[in-house]
């Protein structure tokens, strides 16, 4: 078996060969000169076998998406990437002798992102545990001083808007769990490819600190539902949501075209790493120019009201009752 | 069983509201702006249940010690505390219906040292996992710009010095798991302690770092004969133990009067979180009244010279051969 000292030799040391503050992984901690007149956007966020994700998932792929999911919390606050911790308490048989590769696909996923996202590994701890995988990962962004995209501040009259598409993550899921019979491999391939592998909107998210243009945002976890949920009770109003206008992709286009009933699983699903965001009606246009230069859908689904709780409306007006508001990690 | 909302609301946001910038917990991530003229020093360590510490642990120290490794980190590089982020993986009986216990008792324990070391919660993130507990935390402190203690930097002739007395953790261990017999009650207790609740030396480290006083420093976690290779691997030199200078406590000089062969368990067992640092002979009067100043014994314990690997000697002089070097966390 590869001792823990080899591993970081082999393995992650290489990772890290980008921030001289890291030190090589030699040292106790990391040192970190923020730019100047920013400072430091921090978040952390576990996943463990089984539970976030599929223990015969592509190692790469984990890796990217333990990544991914933290750039996405980067994004929903307008900031800039800088790098990042790993703690990794690994089952007994990562790393026997002659079955090393989930290690190297692991660390070959996270290579990729690093120059993908312009990061590098900072430090981090790894473990050994009787029990199944657990992947904790630290990212650092930075922000123009003091200045940050908040969930709290969406104002009365404000529009909800929200990025990219919307179930794709969750219905990718489904497929993985065969609940999806019927779909096209093409279309199956692109569901599946959205939920292994999250697009934190990192630009989206500085330019609407950047710009001004957000009076609030989050990022899309737990489902667009529960999320609006979460902009509208901690900025002490309601918010109405026209299904309808959620944005879907071509695949999930297909998916609801055969199963009707499946567009609660798409707003309620989770998953998505999309920003949502509310803003003034005065920068829609400003909006729509912002969507035109990413090269991303920004697409107005909702609103902002006085009152508590969210209401989604179908295609006729009428209020849709949800069975679930959406996930929970428990 | 308690949702994870109901469990931040009630648990874990209390030990954020010290720190403006975790907004009560609500939002993706952080934010953090560096005292002036000062950078951001971070590191991460992992416990996992039945490997780092025992299931029926008392949670308020299991807490405790976590956040501690962790200070213990940030006192190696001469940093002061700022804050830290939390990734706990609970097993499904934590936060059942009319057992809180678990819970009330773990975040107890980090307000404790909340208080006693200046830190906040700075946020994070729980998930439930089938397997053992995984708890993961990041910690977050501060160095006068650019500045921080090394472990590669000892130079030829520097003396080693160690913080307080070693062996203790490591001997505590061992009383916890019955291997220790014949020691008073008190000694027992005492050893215990120190296995459980490690004493991070950051005065000691920004002391240090403020005053120019180390060359190199780190703390031992691994074992001391492991962790002086560590500095005198990363320096490029050799490092001569004298075993008889190795402060000890009481109580482990009660063992060690019992049962002299335990000297090695001694000086490989690690968990000791004290500062192992080198230091010219010039500095020496200067620690002297820097250690009267703590209140913490700094004692000179070997030699750093040119060449490779550590030499551990005996009373009389004699290179004594060690079963094994120390601690690796596999």
């Amino acid at each position: 078996m590869i001792g823990e000292f080899e591993l970081i030799e082999r393995y992650l040391r290489p990772l890290a060969a980008g921030s001289p503050g890291a030190f090589a992984l030699t040292d106790d901690a990391a040192l970190l000169t923020p730019p100047p007149g920013r400072d430091i956007v921090i978040t952390a966020d576990a996943m463990v076998a089984g539970v976030h994700f599929l223990p015969d998932d592509p190692p790469d792929l984990v890796a990217r998406k333990l990544l991914r999911v933290n750039l996405s919390d980067l994004a929903a606050m307008g900031a800039t990437p800088i790098g990042y911790l790993i703690t990794a308490s690994w089952p007994q048989d990562i790393g026997q002798d002659g079955g090393e590769d989930w290690l190297a696909s692991f660390t070959a996923g996270l290579a990729a992102d690093q120059a993908e996202f312009e990061v590098g590994l900072l430090g981090g701890d790894t473990t050994r545990t009787p029990g199944p995988m657990v992947l904790s990962l630290t990212a650092l962004g930075s922000v123009p001083g003091g200045r940050c995209l908040r969930r709290s501040t969406a104002r009365d009259g404000d529009l909800v808007f929200v990025s990219g598409s919307i179930g794709d993550g969750a219905l990718g899921l489904e497929v993985l769990r065969g609940g999806l019979t019927g779909l096209s491999p093409e279309h199956g391939a692109s569901l599946v490819d959205r939920y292994r592998l999250p697009r934190p909107r990192l630009a989206l998210g500085q330019c609407l600190l950047a710009e001004g243009l957000a009076s609030a945002a989050l990022d899309i976890s737990d489902g667009l539902v529960a999320d609006l949920g979460h902009i509208a009770g901690s900025s002490g109003l309601a918010a109405t949501l026209e299904a309808p206008a959620v944005p879907l992709s071509p695949a999930a286009q297909a998916v609801l075209a055969a199963e009707p009933e499946r567009l609660q699983q798409v707003i309620t699903g989770g998953d998505d790493y999309e920003l949502l965001f509310t803003a003034a009606p005065a920068d829609s246009g400003a909006l729509a120019a912002l969507s035109d230069e990413l090269g991303l859908p920004l697409t107005r689904i909702g609103v902002m009201s006085t009152g508590q709780g969210v209401r989604v409306r179908d295609a006729t007006g009428a209020e849709m009752s949800l069975e679930h508001a959406g996930w929970t990690h428990f």
